[in-house]
């Protein structure tokens, strides 16, 4: 997705061969067009899929997973990080490490909101590992849910994550793909 | 707003006195066209402000500030609960008592995104005892930047938020202002 790549690389700062920060646009301040037009490249590439509705992880995977859920006419689900007051009963829980904080937390989605049949779209912001998909992925199948696919604002394909999504058979599609953060610069793929 | 006052009455459960459960399309399941709708009437009402910024916190905020700041044209910015790995230089901070879960935990902006007069609209989804916003209007003032008002998308009436805020001079424009959850009844004002 062009506007995306340009986006990354005017206005991403490359911290390390690892870490890409995109706080500009992404994930502390928002780009409201440019979430909305990966809204529209998400319903284009998943809107023959039948989606019931789009699932994402707070915070971070929230903003593009709305626009994505407002295309494609569903309801949104953000799974919580942390149990609050009123999330309590009945819930789908996965265990999910993270690699940048080194910490492994629980992530939830009440059982009143994924249904068994329902067919899910999974939107995330990042793909390294795949630990926050294969959280998700595990919640929809706990819930008798079908995964339709997973779609990544960006994706680290230098990092393990697409393989490990793949290899469970889902469908991943990432609106930009980077190679590699070697000396500072972000390498697109192709 | 009608709208959102319907979803409330058919979609809401009240828990207790003090706990009204919204999570069926507001703070975990999340209703798109409603967002969008909410995103709206925030931009009719705050439209001729003249505003820069949409500021609110992860993570319920983000889907009505999302579609607030998309409708006004602006950049939103969300301020985030926890310290992350690539959000750690220059920040404006602020401490908030949460009575629900009755933490205190530090919100964070970074300086790089709020600057020096910069007309700034907050938008959360709830209004209690007006913590989250009082914190959030802190930052606002130490990087120096103008409160131009705040939008709430449901207001607990009977708690002490906006007189706190109104206290302070701002500007409070709520979507649903709730009297009363006495008898596991939802009560609106006027």
């Amino acid at each position: 997705m062009e506007q995306l790549k340009r986006k990354i690389r005017e206005h991403g700062s490359v911290l390390s061969e690892q870490v890409l920060k995109v706080d500009a646009f992404l994930n502390h301040q928002v780009d409201p067009p440019l979430m909305q037009a990966i809204g529209r490249e998400f319903a284009r590439r998943f809107g023959d899929q039948g989606i019931d509705k789009v699932l994402t992880l707070e915070a971070s995977g929230i903003a593009p997973a709305l626009m994505t859920a407002l295309e494609l006419g569903v309801p949104l689900v953000f799974a919580r990080k942390h149990r609050s007051l009123t999330l309590t009963d009945n819930l789908l829980t996965a265990r999910v490490y993270s690699f940048t904080k080194q910490v492994e937390s629980t992530v939830a989605v009440s059982a009143s909101h994924l249904a068994a049949g329902e067919r899910v779209l999974i939107v995330d912001d990042f793909l390294a590992n795949g630990q926050a998909a294969l959280g998700l992925a595990a919640i929809v199948r706990q819930a008798g849910a079908q995964l339709m696919g997973i779609g990544i604002v960006i994706e680290k394909s230098f990092q393990s994550g697409r393989r490990a999504l793949e290899e469970q058979g889902y469908r991943v599609e990432s609106l930009a793909r980077i190679a590699s953060l070697a000396d500072g610069q972000v390498s697109f793929l192709e």
